[in-house]
């Protein structure tokens, strides 16, 4: 029999859900649940789309539910409140309040007795992974984490609400020369400005002051006055064009010592360059999934992160298969 | 209460194991022992050395042994015979022997209600985790493992066995190329030769048959056959000074599409960059030291490897710091 899911909002990383779960054999889409009106909703494979309300009704039907929403809006609400019914799944990525959501989470999980696993993807997910084995493996060492290069919605939007902007795209890159001195083991003290660089591709309105739109750029406190930022103003159709991919990724680098003497250096890095980033935290959800399905089964209860969960759990083949063939 | 290890065998990775539980604030080096008259080992630290015969002794005093001993002879007989009395960490890396080990090991742990861990290192160890990882994310993927550069000891020593060879040192270089193309997505099938290049740096005999030397390490079947060889002749003096250390490491690939044409690409590569192999394996092994213990704490017995154990475990802060620390 294979693990039913449901998706819980359908937008990019839905999509994603839909997706993925194509490549698993041993898993099945039941529903998609939306807050939109059902009727507006076409699914990309034709599964079926019901109302937020009726999710509860569909509660013998499906093994997790996989919430697709917002960090800032929707998961906060939503998952405690489906987690008393359902295993769950979200990508909550609001990295301060994950020990708040947590608590709710497993709250709910455990008024129910069901699974829950907050914060899956990549970061938080397979990069806070790789801060936790790296810390453990290398206790006298120093964590970095990059990011891009990559799109930032949050960067975008942010362009996007100053006046004469009309649409934005922005990437966050990392600095090569900081890389280079990670990777040789320098353990470096960096700062903002020297590990990461912002590029902004921006249309302007017709008649927009380009040169004042340049200046609330790169003078934004938070988002862009403390790194060096490019603005190129291109045309819409160039932005259409050139820049409508959501590509990201980045690399979680633990650099530690070990000897009598501290004589040995080590330099463990993980590195991401993706595509698409809701799909690939898509691919994410979706193995975690399997995993609070498992969970569930062997009776355990309450709210996990990725940190809880051993690897083999994610891994459709059965741990003998596991070790005979990855060990 | 600190946790109390005992290292079985005092060679390199033993010699790294106490090296490394200086770094371990929560654990605690109680005993070496070996299979040489313990009058004859002085341990680094002045921990007591004893002979293996009085582990049993000591039982009541470990609570885990890490076996520092080789795969060849002395794990096979070594971890499932400690394992009764002990809960014990091996790096036994015969990858092909992994199940029987498993086997006997988990039968040992479950008559004496113990924990085993074995294959812990880097390459059985991380390699394999991030082997689990990727697969489990991307299924519709292939997985590259590459090794070096980095020494070989098993074909050092195959050099050491040719006649009119003093000394030697062999280190297994990846091909620049092969890694480009897999980093860049391409999905390569890749031969062995187009994987690893070899480079030899030999020591001959006084008188020795250079060129015959040369011709028997590079048609050595399993070896050498296969690969693209370099040997350099070169002193004892400048062997013993330019390669007398142990690096290693390499890199676990997984690069898979997703999206319902196939049509996003993602790389994830894992690499790593080690000044002293036999080290940083030992900085793996008391990690998972501090799993075992935990696991055992728990009630749980039987033998396990690293697919089986939670990130979380192998960390000395607690899971609520974590959370708020490292997703």
């Amino acid at each position: 029999m294979k693990i039913r899911i449901g998706i819980a909002g359908y937008g990019n990383l839905g999509r994603g859900v839909e997706s993925a779960l194509r490549t698993s054999d041993d898993m099945e889409l039941v529903a998609v649940f939306s807050r939109r009106n059902p009727a507006d909703v076409k699914t990309r494979t034709g599964v079926p789309v019901y109302s937020m309300e009726q999710a509860l009704e569909m509660k013998d039907q499906i093994d997790v539910m996989i919430l697709c929403g917002g960090s800032a809006n929707d998961l906060p609400e939503q998952t405690p409140a489906l987690a008393r019914h359902f295993n769950v799944i979200d990508s909550f990525d609001t990295h301060a309040r994950i020990p708040e959501h947590f608590a709710n989470v497993d709250a709910a999980c455990k008024e129910g007795g069901k699974v829950g696993v907050i914060s899956v993807g990549w970061d938080p997910g397979m990069f806070s992974l790789n801060r936790a084995y790296g810390q453990a493996v290398l206790p006298n060492g120093a964590d970095y984490t990059f990011w891009g290069k990559g799109v930032s919605q949050g960067h975008s939007d942010a362009i996007r609400r100053i006046e004469g902007v009309q649409d934005a795209r922005q990437y966050t890159i990392p600095v090569e020369d900081a890389l280079e001195r990670v990777r040789k083991g320098e353990n470096p003290e960096l700062t903002t400005r020297e590990k990461h660089t912002r590029e902004c591709f921006v249309v302007a309105k017709e008649g927009a002051d380009r040169a004042a739109i340049e200046q609330a750029i790169v003078t934004m406190p938070n988002y862009f006055a403390d790194y060096d930022t490019t603005v190129h103003f291109i045309s819409q159709e160039e932005l259409d064009r050139d820049h409508k991919g959501i590509p990201h990724g980045g690399m979680v680098f633990r650099c530690g010592t070990t000897g009598f003497e501290g004589e040995n250096k080590h330099v463990i890095e993980y590195k991401l360059t993706l595509d698409s980033n809701p799909e690939f935290t898509s691919s994410v959800l979706v193995a975690y999934a399997r995993a609070a399905y498992r969970l569930s089964q062997k009776g355990e209860s309450g709210c996990k992160t990725v940190l809880d969960i051993a690897p083999a759990l994610l891994h459709p083949e059965a741990p003998e298969a596991l070790r005979a063939k990855l060990l």
